[in-house]
């Protein structure tokens, strides 16, 4: 294994694993995969763009370890997330023979691993199941926690299963032939741990993120550390009912507007909806009296530095009125009963869970923003 | 709530359920439903053969408890468990904003049971569940243990989830209105308790069945025996990797004579092919000089004198020859890496997991059974 790979455990019980990160990792899947999961055969799931790009360094890893490999390669984008190739992979999954102790590997972003951990979860009610997230949001977001699903056509996400995998292996250089946007949206999501509860990683990074996005030592150190606070925010609450609930920083907002946007990625991307949306989370909270304006600021100009977009008028293409984005935020999942749950902030790395905000001072909020535009 | 209704705990920790069983308690569902789950609303799904019997009274008794609830239709039979319906059903529960506080209910046999498990499983990863089971075998055997699915091309169950209830409410009067095959094949599953570890029980059945299929007091009896001793097997062994395995007598050359029978119910049954099976297993067992042959002959009398299926030549439109069988033992999921894994007995309620049968040995007895006809 490369020398300096970092591990992050994540604590649940019999259900612990671990992350590895490092420069270079995909040339060790092999024995990093045996040592979990001694005599499992690998079924990997990826995407066509990953099939051309990473997939041969990892057969050749699996290979080189004596680990039992075949590949099925879905389209690329949001709209494999769907019954149609869930139901496709998971026939090839029961045609291929593969057995509960037998492993689906995960290799690409957040869609192939939320697509292949519900196959996972499902065929023979469970098998064994390796993520090898390839984009920053994947390596930082969705391939810690355990969280599958596809979309329904009511909205995103609605149908999964809560299922760990045995192992996540993040190679940081992989992340070389990302394209700059979905780089940039998945920065979003590290920022995203500085604001929740970690005020000096935001700090570094503010200071810090050119080398970030450029490699190297720092892109590692960003991506342990935002791994870090994923797992430690998921051990105390693995099933989504508390805490965990802080993840949503900025969620409320960037899925109205994703799917304002009819979940087009040409318009708008998942982390460019929710830097927005964490843009705006701040503003409320200071429009709520609940921190002061400078933070805000602070939080508005890192991300129009790194070349996010924050501001409503930015979306390609016009979004509806406060009373139409309204309806789209009642519609999230994450509304229960009527009251309206967002995560608010005290300031930078002081965010928290505020449960009954009253939906006219949104709307009210949501219309002076799309006035201002 | 009836005065003579028996509750059996199921304990799995923080998953535990009980089991409420009694004659006419459909008309207490409302209040049952309420004590666990005080405010949820209730989606039910049910096949139409049950729409039509018992759909009025359960949605009376929630009515008359205050459980908001609705009804999801499905076409009876084992075609139900298919992509296409779960796909279907899963779409209406997020249509109707059912949340993961409220429940779906299942009014129906194994097979509504199975499908609206698997539902209630994945929409927003994990439902509150009700069993309502109204087949005999239902209610000793499917409502309880929390496995959940559907079939695929490749065979029957291979894709679900292990998915607990919240509460079961097993009505033992609904089943009056049961044909007598299905009552006669879900007492296959009843007998099943009494073969693999409880000689007394099986003895009681030997001198009370009539009263079991009669109703009343005997059957009551009968299904809460039954109920305890999945219970307890599941208690031990939830995710059945060891001891759930001795739910599956009869269940190996069972479900290779559904699988020859194209799983068509005109001609096979569930508990006609495992009531086969489990003699097969008792005669295979003494051919193995595991028991002597006077335990095998009880059994195959028993299933003979309640009018079940015990012999391969009374499988209707044939069989394949030994070979074929034996290939279809090989495709059972129960299968691991080659090795035949069977439930064997050393005499009436001595029932144990034998690895590394011979399959060769399985081979020239199926050849012995089949040349017999
Ligand atoms: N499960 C969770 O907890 C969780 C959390 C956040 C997001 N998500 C989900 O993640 C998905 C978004 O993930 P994403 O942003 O990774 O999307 P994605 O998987 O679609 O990847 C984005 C694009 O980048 C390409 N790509 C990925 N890695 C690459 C690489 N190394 N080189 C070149 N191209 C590469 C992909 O082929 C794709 O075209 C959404 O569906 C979202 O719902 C899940
Ligand atoms: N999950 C488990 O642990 C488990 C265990 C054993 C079997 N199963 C599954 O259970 C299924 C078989 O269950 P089943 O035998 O109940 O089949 P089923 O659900 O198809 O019911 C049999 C028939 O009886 C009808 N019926 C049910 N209750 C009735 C009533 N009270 N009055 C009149 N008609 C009624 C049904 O409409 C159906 O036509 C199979 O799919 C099998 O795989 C699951
Ligand atoms: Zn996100
Ligand atoms: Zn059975």
């Amino acid at each position: 294994m490369t020398a300096d790979a970092v591990r992050v455990p994540v604590s649940l019980g019999e259900r612990s694993y671990d992350i590895v990160i490092g420069d270079g990792l995909l040339a060790d899947a092999g024995s990093l995969f045996r040592a979990v999961l001694p005599k499992a055969r690998a079924a990997i799931v990826t995407d066509v763009n990953l099939a051309n790009r990473h997939l041969p360094a990892l057969e050749k890893a699996f290979l080189a370890a004596g680990v039992e490999a075949s590949a099925i390669v879905i389209p690329p984008g949001e709209s494999s997330k769907s019954f149609e190739v869930f139901e496709l992979v998971v026939d090839q999954m029961i045609g291929g023979r593969y057995e509960r102790g037998d492993a689906v590997v995960a290799l690409g972003g957040g869609v192939v691993g939320d697509l292949s951990g519900f196959v996972a979860g499902v065929v023979r009610r469970g098998m064994r199941f390796v993520q090898i997230p390839t984009s920053l949001l994947a390596q930082v977001d969705s391939s810690v926690g355990g969280k599958t699903g596809i979309n329904v056509r009511h909205g995103k996400n609605l149908v999964g299963v809560f299922h760990q995998p045995d192992l996540v292996i993040a190679d940081t250089g992989v992340l070389d032939t990302l394209s700059e946007r979905e780089f940039r949206a998945g920065y979003a999501e590290v920022a995203k741990y500085g604001l929740i509860d970690d005020p000096d990683f935001f700090a570094f990074l503010e200071a810090n993120w050119r080398e970030v996005f450029a490699g190297g030592p720092a892109r590692g150190h960003a991506i342990a550390v935002s791994c870090r606070s994923k797992a430690a925010i998921v051990a105390r609450d693995e099933r989504e009912t508390g805490d965990r609930a802080l993840l949503n920083l900025g969620h409320t907002f960037g899925h109205a507007l994703e799917a304002a946007t009819g979940y087009s990625s040409a318009r708008l991307v998942h982390g460019e909806a929710i830097a927005i949306g964490m843009v705006l989370a701040h503003d409320f909270s200071v429009r709520m009296n609940l921190m002061g304006p400078e933070d805000a600021v602070r939080v508005r100009r890192h991300f129009e530095t790194v070349g996010l977009p924050t501001r409503l008028d930015q979306v390609p293409g016009g979004l509806p009125d406060a009373d139409g984005l309204m309806t789209l935020i009642a519609q999230d999942k994450k509304v229960a009963r009527g009251a309206l749950t967002f995560i608010l902030s005290r300031g930078v790395g002081r965010s928290f869970i505020a449960r009954d905000v009253p939906p006219e001072a949104v709307r009210h909020f949501l219309a002076g923003e799309l006035g201002a535009a």
